[in-house]
């Protein structure tokens, strides 16, 4: 087990981890090894077996991983076996698919805020949720205790509801919008770009 | 400059510094450093500096990049110079959301077609767009020569959708739905799955 700081690009990986881990065990399948996983990922299986050894001893040489023990270690190494409440900034075409998106059950996380600033929107019924008004965003946010955020607001409005966020007690904030953002040092952040997704991927089409 | 193929983590890491370098640019920027974009997006200028490095000389010690030039020669290399059209496969939440987003603008990107497989939702427009039926997605695809696709379709019908895309001659798709593809060799595949990016931040709350 490595006591040194875990390097991010890591910790990033281990979500991709789980999500076929957890697919596999969805499709009844019991054990796998470093070799399968790699495969269905594309990740190398040495890559797998380096990355899984920071945390300790997870499989046995020759007969791999128990699925059911790699996915319980890894909801425990990434901090989510309990349910992280979120909060949605932006009721606009993306903060209405965030609120009713299917692929947050089971893991880790539950919306139960979303705010905008426009009077039409504010009042509005998302499923379960009525859409907030974000002039409440720092005082509402804080008494709930909410440490996760996902903005979806326009671009040239980003920064300023991010400061925001983080004035309110938030720790991290996933971004929509395309453009940069600066946090405070503590505050983690990651963006969501369809734009990055696809830039990747030119690069290898003729 | 290197001849070897360029490590895929750095090709991930290309579009990251693009859209800096575009949100310096509109806020009136001429030069940078990577000691100053790596402050921003939060990468170390050594690494900066070393994955530019693979493509050829684009700064001069002591006066940086010019910005202009490197955003030039990162859309050459990404290979965005031309738009691409893309096909949004789910017309529900997401794909709307996509259909309207804003942000591909002058990055590479038009939406071209959005295919569903709900009557009630085929010839429903969306913007400029009318959902096509997606029950002719391979010869409309292919007939367009369209190589990029997002998929916004439930996880069950993920797979199935991907493979008929791939039929179709795409090349990249960005999946949405939350689950893991498998995809033939020579097709790109990334996904853009906001339990990952929460997950990825968890790891550090307490």
């Amino acid at each position: 087990m490595n006591t040194n700081p875990i390097p991010d690009i890591i910790i990033g990986r281990l979500p991709i981890y789980l999500r076929a881990l957890r697919y596999m065990q969805e499709t009844g399948q019991q054990t796998t090894n470093s070799q399968e996983l790699g495969e269905r990922i594309g990740i190398s299986a040495a890559q797998i077996r380096k990355d899984l050894s920071q945390f300790g001893e997870f499989g046995k040489q020759g007969t791999g991983y128990r699925i059911s023990f790699l996915v319980d270690k890894l909801r425990e190494i990434l901090n989510i076996e309990k349910v992280w409440e979120v909060a949605v900034v932006g009721a606009g075409d993306m903060g209405h698919a965030l609120a009713r998106y299917q692929g947050f059950a089971n893991r880790g996380f539950h919306i139960t805020m979303v705010f905008d600033n426009d009077p039409a929107k504010i009042g509005e019924q998302i499923g379960d949720l009525t859409v907030l008004d974000a002039s409440n965003i720092v005082k509402t946010v804080r008494n709930a205790g909410i440490k996760i955020a996902m903005l979806t607001v326009p671009a040239a409005a980003a920064q300023a509801v991010a400061n925001l966020l983080i004035e309110a007690g938030v720790k991290a904030i996933l971004n929509y919008a395309p453009i940069s953002l600066s946090v405070t040092p503590g505050v983690r952040l990651q963006y969501l770009d369809p734009s990055i997704g696809l830039q990747r991927m030119t690069y290898y089409l003729e």
